[in-house]
Parts: C-alpha cells; sequence; structure tokens
C-alpha cells in the first residue's frame, strides 16, 4: 500500500529574474518588472511529498517530525529571508525562476529520503502562480 | 528537467443543468435544484497548467505573463459574468456540468499552448466541488 | 466576559444588478456587466457572528447546532441555487447587491437571535469583495 | 473523455498512536507527544476524488450529491465525533496514522463506487500534513 | 498612530464538552455528539492581536517574533496534543468550549502583554466555527 | 444602514528592516535575519475596507470597480516588484514594517475616498503575521 504523504513549509526571500549574459533591453523584454534590479521578494509556500509503502510496524511513510526537521535544515535555513541571485550559491549562474528553485530544493532534499521513496516539491511563488517538480 | 507550471485564474457565471431532450420530471430527478429554471451560479475558480520542459534559456517552462494573458484572453472575456447555457455557444447543446466546463476550457486553450507541452484544467465550482481534466 | 461567536455558512445564486426604473444606457454605465439581463451567479460564503454574554452554565454564547439550523433554516433554505432577483421576494423592488444581501440576511436572522445578543453578518460575494453589517 | 470529480468534506475525531506490543519507551521514541495515552485530536478536511468517463447523458462522471451523501453515510458518520483508537473497529490492531486512516477510507468507498472509476482519498490531518491514497 | 498586529499559530487536542454535575441525560441534550466521554478533538488555530501605537524607533507596535515566542511558551506548550479535560489545569471545573478556551488563552497571555496594549484572541475549533475574546 | 465593503488585493516587494542611524549590532539584535542588507521579500496580501451608508440609488456604499482600480493606481503601481527601502519615497527615512506600511497605504488611499466613509487598511506581510489600521 503506497501513499504519498506531503508536508508544507514556508520561507521569505528576495529575488531578480535575469540573465548576466544578456543585455538590459533582452531582459526587460522577458523578464519585465521581475528584473527590477534592486530585488523583488514573495513568501514562497511549499509543499513536499514523498511517496512509498507504509511501513506496517509504525504506520508511516516517513515520520514526519523527521521530515519537517530535515526540510527545515535543508531549505529554510538555506532559503529563508535570503537574497537569491546574491546569497544562495546554486543561484549565481542559474536565473531564479519558480521552475529552477523547485529543481534546486528538490535535489536539496533527494539524497536525505530513502532511495525507495519517490519525491515531490510543489512550491508556490505566489497564491496564484506555482510549479511542481517531480524529478 | 520537466515542471508543471500552475496559473490561477476565476470567472462569475449563471447556468442551469438540464437537457431539453428530458420531461421536467426527468429533468429534476436527475439534476434537483440545479435544474432551476430562473438559473443560479458560482464563482468557479480555474487552474490552468502546463507541463513540459524549462527552457534553458529563461527558466521557464512558460512565461506566466503569457499564460496569464492567453487564460484572460480565451477564458475568463468568454465565460466571465455570463449565463454559460443563454449565451456561451459550446453550451448550446451541451449541459454546463463542471466536468464540462472543465472539458471546453481545455479546448479553447489547447491549440494556443506549444504541443510539447501537456495542458492541465482543475475548475472548482464552489471551494468543495471540483474537476480536473488533462486531456 | 462577553465573546463573539462565528458560523460559516454558504449558498450559490443568481443575480442582476440593475434598477427597473433606469435607462439601459444608465443601467450600463452604472452596474456595467454586472448588469448581465441574462444573469451571473456567485458562490456566497456567509459568515454570522453572535455576540454576547457567555452562559456560565454551559459555556456557550449561542449554541453552534441551533445557529447552523437556524442559517440553514432562514438564510441557505430561502437563496441556495435561486435567482436572487426573480425568486427572492425581499429583491423584487431592491438592488441585489452584496451590501443588500447582507442587510436582508441581517434583518431574516435578527427577530430569531436573543435581544441581548448583538448580531453581525459578513458576506463574501467572491474571494475578493465581500461585506460586513452589523446593524 | 476522462475527469476526475473531487468532493471536500471533514470530521473531528480524537487518536492516539502507539503500538500495544512496544513498551512505553519505545511508543515514546518513535511517536513522541502524539503517543499521549490521554488523546489529542484533529479535524481531518478529506477530498475523495473518483476518475472515470463523463457519462454523456447527464454530463456527470458522478452525481456530487450522491458521492456527498456517500462520504456522509460511510465516513462521517463512522468517524466524526469518535475517539478512533477506541469506537473505531479498523484501528483496535492499526495504528490510526493519517496514512492508516486514508487506507481504511479508501477501503470503506471503494466497494460502493463504480468499477470502472478509479478512486483516491487525500486526507489533511493539518492544514500542514496530509496524505493521498489511490488504492 | 495604533495599528492592531496579529499572529496566527496553532495547537491540536482531544476534549469533550460536558458538566460532571448534569445527569447524562442532560449532557447529551445539550452537548450532543460532544459528549462522547471517549473524547473529540480539533486542530485549533489561533490569531492573538495586540493593538497598540507604533514605537517610533522600531516601527513595531510590538516585536513578532517576541509575540510567537510568547504564544509558543504560554499557549502551545500548555495545549497542544493535550486532552483539554484531563491534563490541563484551566478546565477541570470549567467546560471547554471554544467560548471557555478563549478566555483561557487571552488570561494566560494578558499579564505578559504591555498594560498599554489591548489584546484580542480569536479561536477557530473547526473551519466552520471560531470565536473572539478582546477582554 | 451602514456596511463595510472589502476589496482584497496583493503586490510583492523586496525590503529589510534597519535604521541608518543605529549601529549594525543594535539592528542586528533589534531586527534579526529581517536586516538582511541583501533585503527578503514578500507577497504582501492587502484588504482595503471602506464602510458608510449604502447610496439607496445603487445599493454601493462604493462601486467595487472603482475601489479596485483606485488601489490599482495609488497602492499596486506604488509598490508590486518594488523595493520598498530603496524605490518607494515613503521609506526613505522610515522602516518598511508592516505597521508603516499599512499606514503609508492608509495615507494614500484616505484623500481619494469620501470623506463621509471611514477606511481601514489590513495588510498581510505573510499568511501568519498581519496588521491592522484604520486611521
Amino acid at each position: 500500500m503506497k501513499v504519498k504523504v506531503s508536508r508544507k513549509a514556508h520561507f521569505n526571500a528576495a529575488h531578480r529574474l535575469y540573465r548576466k549574459d544578456w543585455s538590459d533591453d533582452k531582459n526587460n523584454a522577458v523578464f519585465g518588472k521581475c528584473n527590477n534590479p534592486n530585488f523583488h521578494g514573495h513568501n514562497y509556500e511549499l509543499i513536499v511529498s514523498v511517496f512509498g509503502e507504509i511501513d506496517s510496524e509504525t504506520g508511516f511513510v516517513v515520520d514526519m517530525k523527521v521530515l519537517k526537521d530535515l526540510i527545515k535544515e535543508k531549505v529554510e535555513d538555506a532559503l529563508d529571508h535570503k537574497n537569491l541571485n546574491v546569497e544562495v550559491p546554486e543561484f549565481k549562474e542559474l536565473n531564479p525562476t519558480a521552475e529552477n528553485i523547485s529543481v534546486v530544493i528538490w535535489n536539496k532534499l533527494r539524497t536525505h529520503i530513502d532511495a525507495n521513496h519517490e519525491l515531490e516539491v510543489k512550491l508556490y511563488e505566489t497564491p496564484r502562480n506555482f510549479v511542481t517538480y517531480w524529478g
């Protein structure tokens, strides 16, 4: 019996969408006001899901407390109240779109999740825009 | 790296569930108070999702601004503040259930979405009733 | 010790904003697409609040079950799946704006609430537009 | 044209996570404060989804009213305002984790759903912890 | 310039509504299934609001971090994952209705809030039932 | 008959909490990680409420379309996708706490609202932290 268990978390961050190797004009044409050089920001709401067999001993797929602490350590501590472009190494050469942030979060968590379990990351950039990545 | 990107939108509309070729008794038996001949209505909340490769140049699957404007033009302008049975051609001969509305919206959008991308439509008729269609 | 207790309810309805004694042009100028003669509709979310002393015997201001049943009988049965303009007597000569609907609901409930209690009605026409009336 | 239709429901219950065949120390180590012998409780929010062909006559996959009544009879009446460990037979020998509750609910509903339809159960134990089971 | 600042928190607990000095019949008549002797439970969502002057130095009415920690220490640690009737001294002789719980929480916090500030407690017993107490 | 009408809006912005006239140590002690010199950010959800008599002609306190456009012009265009400290003149010498932002928004709107109407601004900095200012 395989179940998907999901845990909600959140972090706040500043970011700017742009490519260093593009002209200002091209950055503005493609990224519009998201290219503000002084940055803007979001409350990112994050749902991390793990899919696997229910352990017949505990009744858990994963211990939610362990999953919560893992998200805290690997994601929230790395991204919360940060400027993604300036302070987070993964975005030094990578545009911090919601798509790319979800892939970065998935990579941060994957090695810490049981190899028999599938991992999915859902990231709300705003209540109206969100992305889902499952590796 | 394939990601699903989702955009929330909304529209308000009136509708009535019934079939012209059924008797009043049968319409009432099957559709109950949703068959009110004077119509009732809903705030439809809509989530449109597009699934595809992240463009390595932009970091986008699709530009959310483009997706937002497409939903506005093809769905909101066609359905918002309308009587679905009376004013929307697709429902002249089709019962405007949540299921059928989601298929109509999917068809309205499909030709305007990159053929390499999958499309999903999630439609909340109320906060308690919703449907999902992915073609 | 006075406490405000609140109960959430909901109903769906069709309506149209207009005045019979105005020209079509004036109705369109003031009410825009809300003046669609074929009607549109909403999921109305309703919060009814009663403010009063905690009964020291029960620990209740009002019994929530009683309040829930009262809202069902006086509001939901009267308005749910109805066309407000056509089928609800209070709106025969009254424009069914959110403001006026909230006053009508307050009047429907007031006589059934203990005279020592204050009554407040909060009505969401959409998740983005709502009104509050406390008599 | 296959569509997934979803209906939201809810119930409140008390529970305790533990195994009779484990020592108190082991129960505490694994289940922490969820092992409180005096119980704690939750508002469980439930989303039941049915996936199948749209009936071309009605425009429904399933009649939402029928689905709502089925959830009321089979799930809410069995679990609402109950102590899951003490009063619900399925949990006499089964730890009432969110994972196991979702499987129990799925089993309660499966035989009453058309065999051509797939069934999915999503259960929020809190707004931050939830599980999904699709058989 | 007076502003109301609000902080959201939560706890899960079991409870039972009844009075020891009433007969079983009377308890059942008044409290219905909330009188289950085996208890049921809720996810209580709590909003604590403090009303006062903005400090012209900091721009804060209160430091949200301080308020968050205070709610954690005085409310969450005292009530989370507890059986309110059995384990929380304030409810030894007091029926744990939402009304009474909100007053108990207000009293727990009041002495720790600046005397120049007003305090309000809003407590959701379920997403549909909630109470507000401001002393 | 006085009614409070409310309209929801939103904007995203970057900010930093600090005072130029304080030492780094003092800024860190008081504002913690909100003092990140590279900025962080939020999705600000805004509810603007206007309280006044229902106009007996229209049934409106204010035309929601007019209120929506006013918020767009005076608040969203001024703050959305901006760095509050760097780009918004009101915060050149004022710490952009949620409290101060709500006062700035109130001031931006007050002169454009009918003098007979009261104005209230509710600002969510996160879904867990919010402030309310009514002048």
